[in-house]
């Protein structure tokens, strides 16, 4: 028996950042009949609540870094303004979430960045087993719709603050033992366009060998390459399928319809 | 059969801000054999953070009023940073701890309370039926310990702010028809004592019927009054017994000699 399908959808920033397109995302999110995982970014209030509370954003060699004040900010914002206005949106349309940390059910744990040439300060990195599939599985089948924020922990006491996205391919990769599933990121364009001012130009699916193809002769654009890059991975590591595409385009995921479909 | 027990904990804010003392009653919760849910008020934090963002805090007539801005600010704090520390330090002493507000698995749900003669802003009430026993139960049943903070929903997408005291008689009683519950009280004090100054007064224990005398002499102090009789209730409408003690002496829950036993 082939395995059922696992959504797994990240949205970003720019949909959490907007009352109303963050209704209608999740208006559409709350509606797609699979089993779904939601995981969400921060947006701009943890760098506001910050700059509120006079707390500078920290960089070192243009990277940002996670210092003990600014995992407070984005531990108070992502896995709790933001987490919960998200969680209760979706109750409110019969859509049974539950808000998590990867702290909680110790459902994703990380492991804090070795220092190099910089300190990033609390921030994590997921390994091969980050993932608790089980613990994960088991709200899946209770009926539960889990909404990931992206702080983790190290399992000995520190929160983490997680690349968002790294989370998202990380559940898709750790579930695929147990479903099929598809990896899905929302974004500001239909998909990956041939031409990028040009909506109508969007390519429907690439697979891995389509992929170097349309590196070589330039049709994909130097911003869109670590994107597909780290789909093709996922996809290496046993996730069935990568989509990118906009978010009010989400009821087409069930037809696969959906922006750009990546596969093997 | 027995229905087996179920601990319902909850510390104030005592505990909550002071590092050490929250480090000592997590260990000594994580250790507790039994089946056990925690619940954990605000603190100071709350309080210093609004007045960081210069947010005023509103009362009228003596009453604490909680506006958008001041919702926005518990929920942060309360379901945020609090909730996830609480549940990481859990994680690292091996308690499979899950945070929860009431909105996630809607597990419990709130009324806004009706606007009398104050407005109290964004504050939820429970009634019978706020506490989602199954959800909870399916939690316990696979080994999770839930966190829950003092948030909670409306089931229309509105979060409330709710009074942990509350928030823990609910889950005693919701929970009673499943388990054998005990509620737990952790507060400054070793427990109900004859002569507030002096800790080797201690009453043991305490029945409906002696309630009534030792508040006739004069033995039960007019601050203590309210929440004796709250536990009552709690005990009137299901709940096995009720305790009030220090966090200290936790340990002593397992035989039932937990600072001062509430019972029928």
């Amino acid at each position: 028996m082939a395995a059922s399908r696992l959504l797994i959808i990240k949205i970003g920033g720019n949909i959490i950042d907007d009352p109303g397109q963050l209704q209608a995302f999740l208006g559409k999110f709350a509606a797609l009949p699979e089993k779904k995982i939601l995981v969400h970014g921060g947006g701009k209030i943890a760098t506001r609540l910050a700059a509120d509370l006079g707390i500078e954003a920290k960089m070192v060699e243009g990277r940002r870094i996670t210092d003990e004040a600014m995992l407070r900010v984005v531990t108070m914002v992502y896995a709790g303004l933001t987490n919960k206005q998200v969680v209760a949106s979706l109750q409110a349309l019969e859509c049974n979430a539950i808000g998590l940390s990867g702290a909680d059910g110790n459902s994703i744990m990380a492991e804090r960045r070795p220092v190099g040439s910089i300190d990033y300060g609390f921030v994590g990195d997921l390994n091969e087993n980050a993932v608790n599939a089980d613990a994960i599985d088991s709200m899946l089948e209770a009926g539960l719709v889990p909404v990931f924020s992206a702080i983790t922990h190290d399992g000995n006491g520190q929160l983490l603050n997680t690349n968002a996205d790294t989370i998202a391919s990380a559940l898709a990769v750790g579930m695929a033992g147990l479903y099929s599933t598809s990896l899905v990121y929302c974004f500001e364009k239909k998909g990956v366009l041939r031409d990028i001012h040009d909506a109508q130009s969007l390519i429907r699916k690439i697979a891995t060998n389509d992929f170097a193809n349309l590196k070589a002769t330039g049709v994909i654009s130097d911003g869109m390459i670590p994107k597909l890059h780290n789909a093709f991975e996922a996809i290496d590591k046993g996730v069935s399928e990568v989509y990118i595409g906009h978010a009010d385009d989400l009821p087409l995921l069930s037809q696969r319809a959906f922006g750009t479909r990546l596969v093997k």
